[in-house]
């Protein structure tokens, strides 16, 4: 995966979920939450008392290309003024907090943000320091947990990671499409171009001896269909695959004599 | 978030596609994608023709706790020999290559290969070279291509956010469930439990003095009730409503004297 695929001239995508860093440590993981949030059109972070003040230069040459997201930042001191403004608010966990609180995985919360950001209500997402993620009185803050269904015995997920999931089941839902286009494929072909193929390839295969006897000639026509029809064809696989066949049909060209009058001086 | 999720008794999940990283250039990515894989229970790595050979020291210290994944990585001197007893192929892109080939989303892309992988089918998905991704002629040997919903704006992500995306959607289809269990939280609350509690508060209420008027009250009962019908209670919220709301209620118990016989002794 590369860079390659950004088109710099575009305006990023804002809105979405507030995005609020509790505490975080190091200006590199701020950096990479901060690339995260960009591949995926959030725009909104929130900052909680940074263990190494702010403005972070490391963040800020992390972030590279979101540094738009970091500009719009906002620095808190505590918790509580972060989500102050809030209508409502998730908490991100690796692990059991024993809440009697609701736990949902990252499609599901999303769905429900989604569906609040919709009804204008303002919504944030904790993300819990590097070592020791959120402690329980900032989870009781929240109105339910967000957490990733993942391998329990590999279960830990870096800042960054986990904003990334975050970010990539918001995109995905709010925003949908694929950076490029599957639909600027050739449209798929009609069946009546399909067998039109099909009936003109067995006809020649008939003329160059394939089916061995008569009685055999429906099954191996059968079969030959069904492997065909498995690519399912676009119009233009059709008109590929008819061009390639009827050359093969054809065989070489006779190589033309350099003196032959009829091509000189082409 | 943090490690301490993560039950180090437990043995990893193995399974999936083989994560094939193309001419990886950096160990610590390499360590990176074999974490990612980790999180997600893939297990099988396969690595075309690395730039500093194999083993690498940089990818062990940074692949910790998915040092198994390592472990058993194979490595391939090009990439025709690392997918040729593959039976699917898919190539994971960030930009339009060109091709006619088929495009997927990472969640309609991990669905047909865990259909492919229950019928015994073995799948490989192609990561490129950090730098430069997958060329043409390598993106040409696969069936489909697998690329991310992102903002065009910002489309770059490095090769272990994709692993890690990839990972994050095999896991949710292939083994779904969170890591710790919301089924833990105190069942849901019977209506007649609901209701009866709103018998007693309601009453408790009126006791008090809450409903100035009577031809008030059926319609303050009914906004109070929509109010606490929003908490969607567990049998637990139930009771700790009433125990919380019967102790308001009751107020604060007298002070007992010290030196009052009854308590003397105690």
């Amino acid at each position: 995966m590369t860079g390659a695929g950004t088109n710099h001239s575009l305006t990023p995508i804002t809105g979405g979920p507030q995005v609020i860093l509790v505490e975080p440590q190091m200006g590199e993981n701020i950096g990479m939450a901060a690339r995260a949030m960009a591949n995926f059109g959030l725009s909104d972070m929130r900052i909680v008392n940074p263990r190494d003040g702010w403005p972070n230069e490391r963040a800020v040459i992390t972030a590279a290309n979101a540094a738009h997201v970091l500009e719009r930042a906002t620095v808190y001191p505590d918790l509580l003024s972060a989500v102050a403004d809030l209508n409502a608010v998730y908490a991100t966990t690796a692990r059991e907090r024993g809440q009697m609180k609701r736990v949902l995985g990252a499609d599901e919360a999303v769905t429900q943000i989604h569906g609040r950001i919709q009804g204008a209500e303002k919504v944030g997402i904790l993300f819990g320091r590097e070592r020791t993620g959120l402690d329980n009185d900032e989870v009781a803050l929240a109105d339910a947990i967000i957490t990733f269904p993942v391998d329990p015995a590999n279960a830990s997920l870096n800042l960054a990671q986990a904003v990334l999931l975050v970010g990539y089941e918001w995109f995905k839902q709010a925003h949908g499409q694929l950076p490029f286009n599957p639909e600027e494929r050739s449209p798929p072909a009609k069946r009546e171009a399909v067998v039109s193929f099909f009936t003109w390839l067995e006809d020649e295969l008939d003329t160059c001896g394939f089916f061995p006897a008569p009685e055999k000639k429906p099954a191996m026509i059968r079969n030959l269909r069904d492997i065909l029809l498995r690519l399912s064809m676009t119009e233009q696989d059709v008109k590929t695959l008819r061009g390639a066949t009827s050359i093969l049909r054809r065989g070489p060209v006779p190589p033309v004599k350099k003196d032959d009058p009829l091509t000189k001086g082409e």
